[in-house]
């Protein structure tokens, strides 16, 4: 596995982050090197613009953009880079119940995807970054599957929990 | 009245169970054995799909399965067993004012109804497995109706706390 | 099984019979005893009042309510009667992509619910009725299951559909 | 002017007391003789129906009726009476940002008309119940008037706070 | 009874004509004297305003407002006068499924209530017109009841319709 | 007025001219010089740029920009110029009622403005270009109020048309 | 420049202050002269009408908007002045989410533009304001010019902030 | 490149294929090996669980799933193998704007992503797919680069047919 990054996940801003470092956290527990980057399609757009050429050339395969309100992000990047982008919609406080934020990314035209999370799912883009460069690394791969092994465990624990819950007429 | 659950109660994560537990609860005071579990459609399919195949020969008459977000557990549950599902939408902080929850459990194809309950309403399925199960159980038919009758004396109490509000031009 | 009613099916207006009629339809093809009307909860109140309380006594066991815009019918039928009521939104000309309809049937508050199905979901209610009256009625069971099995069948006639489609790099 | 009520304000449960008071305060300050209930179209269905049909020879002329979720109450009564029916949409804490409400009072079929206020708009409900009695009441005609002079006021007073707000380039 | 016109019908432009005409049939119908005028609120305001100020004056006692878009015209007019306004959202080809030209007639401020109808409810409008008449006209009071009594009978005959539809296990 | 082009109209895609021509239709019924292009945000990210970067030195003073679904196109030009953006959302068949394309235009961060428009509104955008040119140069100004004047004309043309409408209550 | 106001800010209440001073805060940093106003469509019609009427004698070249709810405020002013109005749809207490604001002001018919901003967005409102301007005072286009400039900052700011956070496998 | 199927399409019903084949035939004008077959979640959710669990095995890199209504179809195979999945949300007739297709499909829980395309937008789902596989095969990522140049292109082809649209004051 090189140690150049693999995934760059990038924000409109730091506002962003509380939403955005759940991404990170996660590419840090599957040790996949990435980066973290805030930049605004509408403050910066040439920066944008070089930051979405140059990403490939830096070894990056999966980029995950997070933004809100009118999210030209995500967007914007895919336009300029044939690297595939996952798009993270963020209810931000100003905006209207995260729907501007999910058709902003959701409804690019043909031609441009961008693959779009849940709201405020930075950590599932995560998690489909690795799914992605599974493909690529064994090694991701393994994680992967040992990943979602885990998730049954949490459902184990939750009947364990619930199951303390005293009920007359419950039958156990 | 039979010993075995005649009710289950499923929700898709113990964070659900703050709104499901009013299912259990009401369920109880009617004397209505039942059971209730913590089950994931996406974390443990194979576990829901055991669980749905196996319920009717346990007993199980009605199933009670709430989710929010995604809201796939009640569907998936209807896909594998012939006993009635009755859905509740659950409005969670990351939901989008339940919309997500309520269309995800509503818009099922045809063959395959789930019968979907408001926003929260645990209770209100709770209620609902009663009438279904009091068209077999004439001691479950005696309570439904019984409940009904008592609706009305909540009402009753409403006012009297209204008269007691006073305003000079009101008309008692 | 009884030659009286087990399903009473109720409409707002003859309006809304192309939706409404997949119910009866399906009932016929199961060879459910049932009734059909047309009663409006807002013209004629008294006779929908009436009806509700005499329906069970006239044998009904179930209770399929189809209704669009400020769909009242399903929950002043509710209100009205111990029997189980299932809610079909039904998307009219006027009605607001069918919005109106689902929540003035879905968001019923507690104590008295309707089981609301998918929007113009009249074939699904009648099948719904069929799971509940299985409860009770052994060969109302044995029809339900041999319908759910009926179901994959076409899915693997519209597999067969699709296998003809011809694309120079499709594996089959 | 008559003592009997003039207006009638109806609410489906005290939990919408805090919003339907306003309507209550406002009559009291017009002078306007009114009556206050709680009634619930689902739970006392049959009260309600006495309620609406004996309301015209009790001497009320205008009834606010005030609900939410599933809001059947307005259109419940209305269909029981020839007296003009304004609805109040309630946003109680299950509705859906209060569409369920708006559009449940709203979107009456033809021949049945519900006259809707804003959400939460019991005061406007009750101003508008003093505009049509004004038709009938020179008394209250004068009133309305008045109460409509006074709002430009409260605007004078609000120009007087902005004026107190300093920016160095703002010119008065 | 006068023979000013009491109702008066405005819209935003004679493209409304096809959905506000239902109310001038109905007043006709009714045999109610009627005004019918369009006039726009933001291409013609102070033919609005002056309209506005002197419809009580012509003997004017209800205006119906009929509007889509961002539709203000009930709102403006009811802002200069004593009058009650009532609404008509109109869903026209540009407006958004009539979610716009709702809430822009609906969401009014405290202080100045405008009472809305369904969308495309001009019909509605009309006799909830004759409603608040009835209370100063008895001969109008006679017609809403006469009226109200009519549609029952319209239910009658969906019955009959119904009737005729044939199924092997409909019970009649 | 200078010969160069004062206006630059641009759209996503040649499918949002039959909406966009209106734009151009208005401002040569005005004789206002301008520009029409067609440059997507996704497909040609590097042209859009260069275009926002020199439309000011070419002598435009407004750009009016429409785009349907994910519209990124109006911010994305904010982005790169001084000059003021209008954007036009169009309701194209993809979109979601159009609610993706307002969304995308209207929920412009803080410090980049984009002034968006009616669905649909191409007219709108150039009447509104004008008004702004007005303020620079004096004979667009007279253009202005003299169309604004015209606009009063359709509405009596408009009553004329309603005058033909016969009804036996009609009061004129 | 003149000392005259050049925009004037206007709001339906001081209850929106809290979100129009920002536009007031940014025309005060960037030295242009303006007017604050509290004026209400629906209760002042006529000191609205008067206002619009005269704001571009007083040498206004741009008028800013705010209101809430079922928002004419910006409509009724555009329809009464040539000037360019911009509408700031505010997210108040009783709004729907801000989309009856947001349409109601949006949705504007053909001939008389209103140019939207986001939600609660008065700076935005203010910086288009001096866009505009900027086409007739050079001085204006120079501090829009270096305000964009200062955006970008904002960004690196942001990136170092961003530099702070420690990652194991974060590359920088 | 293997000539095992690298991608694999999937949709719940053929009535989605009108919509799905897009993807087909974008795989095969890239030369890419797909499956295509149709599965329902709901009515044969044994062969979906097989299918997701086999996928990876017969050398699937990416599977590619479109549905409608509570489109559960995605989120069901997601659950099931750690490949990549594709959701492509689709509007059909009974479904409410797409919303309920979109939402069932989005808002997944954490630790189970689906990648959301556009409504209708299995021609960007292809392509995404593409992208993804580019990471592995370089022969697919020259296509995919080749792809996009392409894109381009068309805007200029755009551009030429807008040329012919003659304008009096149009500049060229």
């Amino acid at each position: 596995m090189p140690t150049s990054p693999l995934v760059s996940i990038i924000m409109g801003s730091t506002s962003d982050y509380e939403v955005m470092r759940k991404a990170a956290e996660f590419l840090d527990s599957m040790e996949i090197p990435f980066e973290l980057n805030a930049l605004s399609a509408h403050r910066t757009p040439e920066l944008v613009a070089k930051y979405a050429h140059e990403a490939e050339a830096r070894g990056v395969r999966v980029i995950i953009a997070g933004a809100g309100g009118a999210a030209h992000l995500p967007g914007v990047i895919a336009a300029s880079t044939p690297l595939p982008v996952l798009g993270v919609p963020i209810k931000s406080s100003n905006s209207i119940e995260g729907f501007d934020s999910i058709l902003s990314i959701l409804q690019m035209p043909s031609g441009i995807p961008v693959a779009t999370m849940a709201v405020d799912g930075a950590q599932n883009a995560a998690i489909f970054a690795c799914q992605i460069l599974a493909i690529a690394y064994p090694e991701i791969h393994a994680k992967v599957v040992a990943h979602k092994a885990k998730l049954a465990e949490k459902v184990a624990k939750a009947n364990q929990e619930l199951a303390e819950k005293e009920f007359k007429f419950r039958v156990k």
